[in-house]
């Protein structure tokens, strides 16, 4: 079999070691003569999967012991309500810094459970960077400050983030596990799972004991956040294959050699791509300044619509997947998360190379 | 390999073609290099999937055209918030029917948000039966009536609905595709997969777009009914390998005959297990009254807490797996949803009463 050359926004690629292991117990999970996805949520072998997970993430992120790590489901999406209905009282304001779309939802979200405002966006200029740090600066009546971490859509990054004296809240998403963070900087990181952490159907909560200790009570017993960390995320059935998938690609991370190890793979994939647009004469433009250019989500596009189009269609030809941009953006996109193999942005190069050479 | 006999109440046992079928196009799914985990929500593959779902879900329940099929997250846990969140409005009260545990935790989360009432219980008697069909009268400003199909702790089961002019709503998570239903009878339906429907980490909501019509605007939109129908189910990222696992169960299902053949199925193996507890002379008791016994949940005990545990014990050690009742009701269950073979409900008898006689 030869594997696609898959550069998925997300769902996106997921090592073939992981798949294939998870392929080889599939119907028969440690000589149990059960799929693992059979096993009952309060069972001794899911529970060792379970906070294998939990341990794992722990240990690769540095996560301070103040801190619980949750297992939801619904995606940053439902995340976009949940950090509202629990943080945002009455009385004070939630700050929005806006970098994309996925920003704008949470903020609107936020806005039909109390009062919003936006503090620091690069709106105006299409979403081509992120704002300074020095103009982040909370309400004086905060409840906290949210930020997209990584903006899937236009390829823009943080590079470095703020220290506040309120509740820092990061949507992670597209760039968990990537390169190095401080957890100590943030009270709550989010992400669907969906791009570096596994398939999609599970959510990923890493939140500080003390944020839980004010938040809002008598809220959906599903959207409280006090209560899934309280019963470690098995409250109710979680999603069982979901968290096994996630368990064997935190492993992977490790085998890979952590997160060290990871950023720097990232870093040379990025590179190639970037290196190969900036070498190109403005033939290949990107979308992101380069500050902001994010190492998980390339986008550019081509001198016009119509090469760009002929780019896309020809890169189907030869087994390139998803290289097309959101829509709202439109030209191309290469999404090189965690999983994406070195030797698919080679190819990528090299047919972006012949592919300018030829037109 | 030797399958388990696996009993477990949920996650619980999935077809084994089902698992084997999934387990071969693991990693190459239609000879695309490619995972079906690996492919974008929007890609015309999993679309295909997606659809396919949905058609045959519609074709096996022979659901009317003027109901939506959705996919969602969060299990009926979070439909419990949901419901009186979509469709309960200050001026009404939504009416609940208690025969288990999950009927209350479904009210407890309704009283969060409005006016409710019961108007039928089983509790007084430790949830032994179904109400009768005559006591079901909703309040005079009903905004629904809510039921639980199927009670996974007590081994009951509702054997026919009540037809009201107000809409019935019913958790349906274990016994839904177990027999045949008339769904005109209700204004929604909903499930968590990981009993008859596959693996834990999607929900299955049917509901009529009549009652769409005055849901309540302006909450979360990932709680809001209207905007998943509207979007397919496709609003944000859905947990697209547990959809896939939903229609390869699907096809299963359609492929034993569709309902009428598994439910004569569902029927002869529960009457297998309740026979041999009848004709058990008292040694094997039933929790539910004889007219609301479960084909799902075979809820039983022995004449001591004793030999209770002695029998569990023994069924660990044969390789059953799953037959602890729930914490809250004690002794024995065994869940025999549809993918539990005949021939693990022929093997647990054979214990039962091999257990019997030597005791």
């Amino acid at each position: 079999m030869k594997r696609a050359y898959n550069f998925n926004a997300g769902p996106s690629a997921l090592p073939f070691e992981v798949l294939e292991k998870a392929q080889k117990e599939f119907t028969n999970f440690q000589e149990s003569g059960m799929s693992i996805m059979e096993f009952s949520h309060r069972s001794k072998e899911y529970d060792a999967v379970h906070e294998k997970a939990i341990t794992d993430l722990r240990e690769l992120l540095h996560i301070p012991n103040d801190y619980h790590v949750l297992f939801l489901q619904g995606g940053a999406s439902l995340q976009f309500s949940m950090v509202p209905l629990n943080f945002l009282s009455p009385s004070r304001t939630a700050d929005y810094v806006l970098t994309g779309v996925w920003s704008e939802k949470a903020q609107d979200e936020a806005e039909k459970i109390g009062k919003t405002t936006t503090i620091a966006s690069s709106q105006h200029q299409n979403y081509t960077f992120i704002p300074n740090m020095t103009d982040i600066k909370p309400s004086h009546d905060s409840a906290y400050v949210h930020l997209t971490s990584n903006n899937t859509i236009y390829g823009t990054e943080w590079k470095h983030y703020p220290t506040l004296d309120v509740p820092l809240i990061a949507d992670m998403s597209s760039d968990i596990l990537s390169k190095e963070i401080d957890i100590n900087q943030f009270s709550m990181i989010y992400a669907g799972a969906q791009k570096n952490l596994g398939p999609a159907g599970v959510t990923v909560v890493i939140i500080k004991d003390e944020l839980l200790k004010n938040s809002t009570e008598n809220i959906p017993t599903m959207l409280n956040y006090k209560i899934h960390a309280k019963k470690n995320s098995l409250y109710n059935t979680p999603p069982t294959f979901s968290i096994y998938m996630l368990s064997l690609m935190l492993e992977w991370v490790k085998n890979q050699g952590g997160i060290p190890a990871i950023e720097a793979r990232n870093n040379e994939k990025a590179a190639l791509i970037y290196n190969c647009m900036d070498e190109s004469n403005g033939f290949y433009t990107g979308h992101a300044q380069k500050d902001s250019r994010s190492n998980m989500n390339i986008v550019f596009k081509l001198p016009t619509e119509e090469l760009t189009n002929k780019f896309i269609a020809k890169s189907k030809e030869l087994g390139f997947i998803g290289l097309s941009g959101h829509r709202s953006v439109g030209g191309c996109r290469a999404s090189t998360y965690n999983a994406v193999p070195y030797e698919s942005c080679e190819a990528l190069v090299t047919f972006m190379k012949a592919f300018m050479s030829e037109n």
